[in-house]
């Protein structure tokens, strides 16, 4: 889709929002709206705005970018900061200028208020651009099913390396580069690779312990590339589990299916995660479920949706979420199992691929293929 | 050093802001004062304040790694969100609260406006922390100096793979992989392997246009590794470079030994600044040298002092500038030469170390050595 029909589709929430142009300064948002990919800028988008506002070191991208916005030369001889040449640049003596509270800095806003013409005054929005952003369209779908293709090939690759006595931080080292050597710019976030009770915190991250065999090894990582991000976790395991470990482990990927089977346009958020929440429940692990089942996955790892058990929004075709239920017993063990879907017009499509180990497989490459 | 002596070094500044306590945010800032490591929390820090405040993910963390402050957990249940829950841990009736506004967001701003005791009011605050951190202790200095080792150590390794026909995409990620595989937790920043015409961007980034012999290479790298990072540039090339690149690196080289060698205590960022700039002048390339001379690094990868052409800072022992002259050509080329540099009682001493590919050397190995 062309960024020029998203600004369109931007102008009319706008409208409803009251405000007669938008700051934009989450790079995210900017990316999406114009093209450009650079990692400073403003853009000034209204019914009588379209501007991008870059320093020397991006004039030329943003002509290459977006040559259908108006490029603001910012020097540093002639303004103070990037923000007060942008608050310039309003164009009519009054109006309300909208600007995202969640991104914008205290200090920018301050500097923001005081260079704007006396006629302006600001609004803060949060959301406007990212609603949108909501249902991925055709350019944005194919970008991140490559996103996501680049982290299930690594996976296998980098699966051939894990055997027992291999630190954490070497699995996850070896992944991170497999992703890379398939495309991606870097890792779409700091990917964990939680073995033993380690897979106990949702947020491990990784450590230098050691892989022992039989435990649970919960592995969250995503690639990105152009832009967009996957994310994936996998929880495997070398050897043998205990009962224990067996029923954690069948009772996650039980809670992850039929979450998954529930997607369908027309759903709420938080009608999903009931269906995992209670999938745990019924297998007598509720109460280890300690977090929301998921999130909208775009050039943002998390974006709107929120999946969570308060979140009323209604699912629509094009929405990617993420549906990652997890099992965390502190100083004990942790699992968890996550698959990017696509919402689509009578139900989901699974966007990463990667197999699930067995109960019966003794190394995670059973199940991804060799 | 302690943390609790760095809180104390605070007290003083924020006397001399009039503040009765500070809100820290910033992440560097939260870690240097408190030893947490982890990615969200804030600290409530004054005479009669020594609080920090984490949600659940982070209780066990804060307890081992910052016993000696108050531990506020913060519960959703209970606060709207977590500076909310930090807002209401002031103590007493009334007083001014420091916050950082080049950090917090708008949006956490007002809700913390709206959280505060009626007696209380906040107060934008930039640097105090930062001020601090310009001198390194000796606990700094010596991971400083081992995050510098691994970008030195793998740049020496990844050398071993480059050759005229690969892309610089595939020299980056054998560089970031070497980091790692030497104990960096990831790179400093986005790396940027620069051939030719792609040089002529001071933040180029990488591409996958493909390495050729006799053209000029500038790598920028850096390791990041228990919280601090390193930063180095070295412009290097295959074959042999033409009379015309040999003068441009040559007089970067000369600029940069020249500045390294002005750096000592007393001597201001700006004379730094002048040294380089004035040696390229004189080469006749003084207007392709389009940045500042450098920055200070530590905690973050940019942190005061700024070495600017307008920098008053004096320089003191313990501060860890870079020094990274510059010379881009637009369409033609460029050339770097970074060096982060720590302030000693009479001079400095270098501690990113990799060699300087000299003028008749075909291969940046024969200076960093097999």
């Amino acid at each position: 889709m062309k960024t020029s029909t998203r600004r369109e589709k931007l102008l009319k929430n706008l409208e409803s929002h009251g405000v007669n142009a938008l700051l934009v300064a989450t790079p995210e948002n900017r990316r999406y709206l114009s093209g450009f990919s650079g990692s400073a800028g403003f853009l000034l988008l209204g019914p009588e705005h379209n501007q991008i506002v870059a320093d020397g070191r991006y004039w030329a991208q943003c002509a290459d970018q977006c040559p259908d916005l108006e490029l603001v030369k910012f020097r540093l001889e002639e303004h103070k900061s990037l923000i007060e040449c942008a608050a310039q640049q309003v164009k009519g003596d009054s109006g309300v200028l909208g600007v995202e509270g969640r991104q914008l800095v205290v200090s920018d806003f301050q500097a923001l208020q005081r260079a704007l013409p006396e006629g302006w005054s600001v609004q803060l929005i949060d959301d406007a651009v990212e609603q949108i952003r909501q249902c991925k369209d055709e350019d944005e779908l194919e970008l991140m099913r490559k996103a996501a293709q680049v982290a299930d090939r690594a996976f296998r690759l980098a699966l051939k390396s894990l055997k027992a006595g291999i630190q954490e931080r070497d699995f996850c080292l070896e992944l991170e580069y497999q992703m890379q050597k398939l495309g991606a710019r870097k890792p779409a976030f700091d990917s964990i690779v939680a073995s033993g009770p380690n897979g106990a915190f949702p947020h491990a991250g990784v450590t230098d312990r050691i892989i022992n065999k039989h435990e649970l090894i919960t592995v969250d990582f995503g690639a990105y590339r152009e832009g967009y991000n996957s994310d994936i976790t996998r929880t495997i395991w070398l050897g043998q589990l205990n009962e224990r470990n067996r029923l954690i482990y069948q009772s996650v990927r039980d809670a992850q299916q039929r979450a998954v089977d529930a997607v369908k346009p027309g759903k709420t958020c938080k009608e999903i995660d009931a269906v995992a929440r209670q999938s745990l429940i019924d297998a007598g692990l509720g109460e280890y479920f300690s977090h929301g089942l998921g999130h909208g996955i775009g050039l943002a790892v998390h974006e709107l949706p929120g999946v969570r058990s308060t979140s009323e929004v209604v699912l629509e075709p094009g929405m990617v979420i993420t549906i990652e239920p997890g099992v965390y017993i502190p100083g004990e063990t942790g699992c968890r199992i996550e698959d990017s879907v696509l919402v689509t017009s009578d139900g989901c499509e699974k966007i990463t691929r990667s197999g699930y180990q067995e109960l019966d497989q003794t190394h995670p490459l059973e199940a991804v293929g060799a």
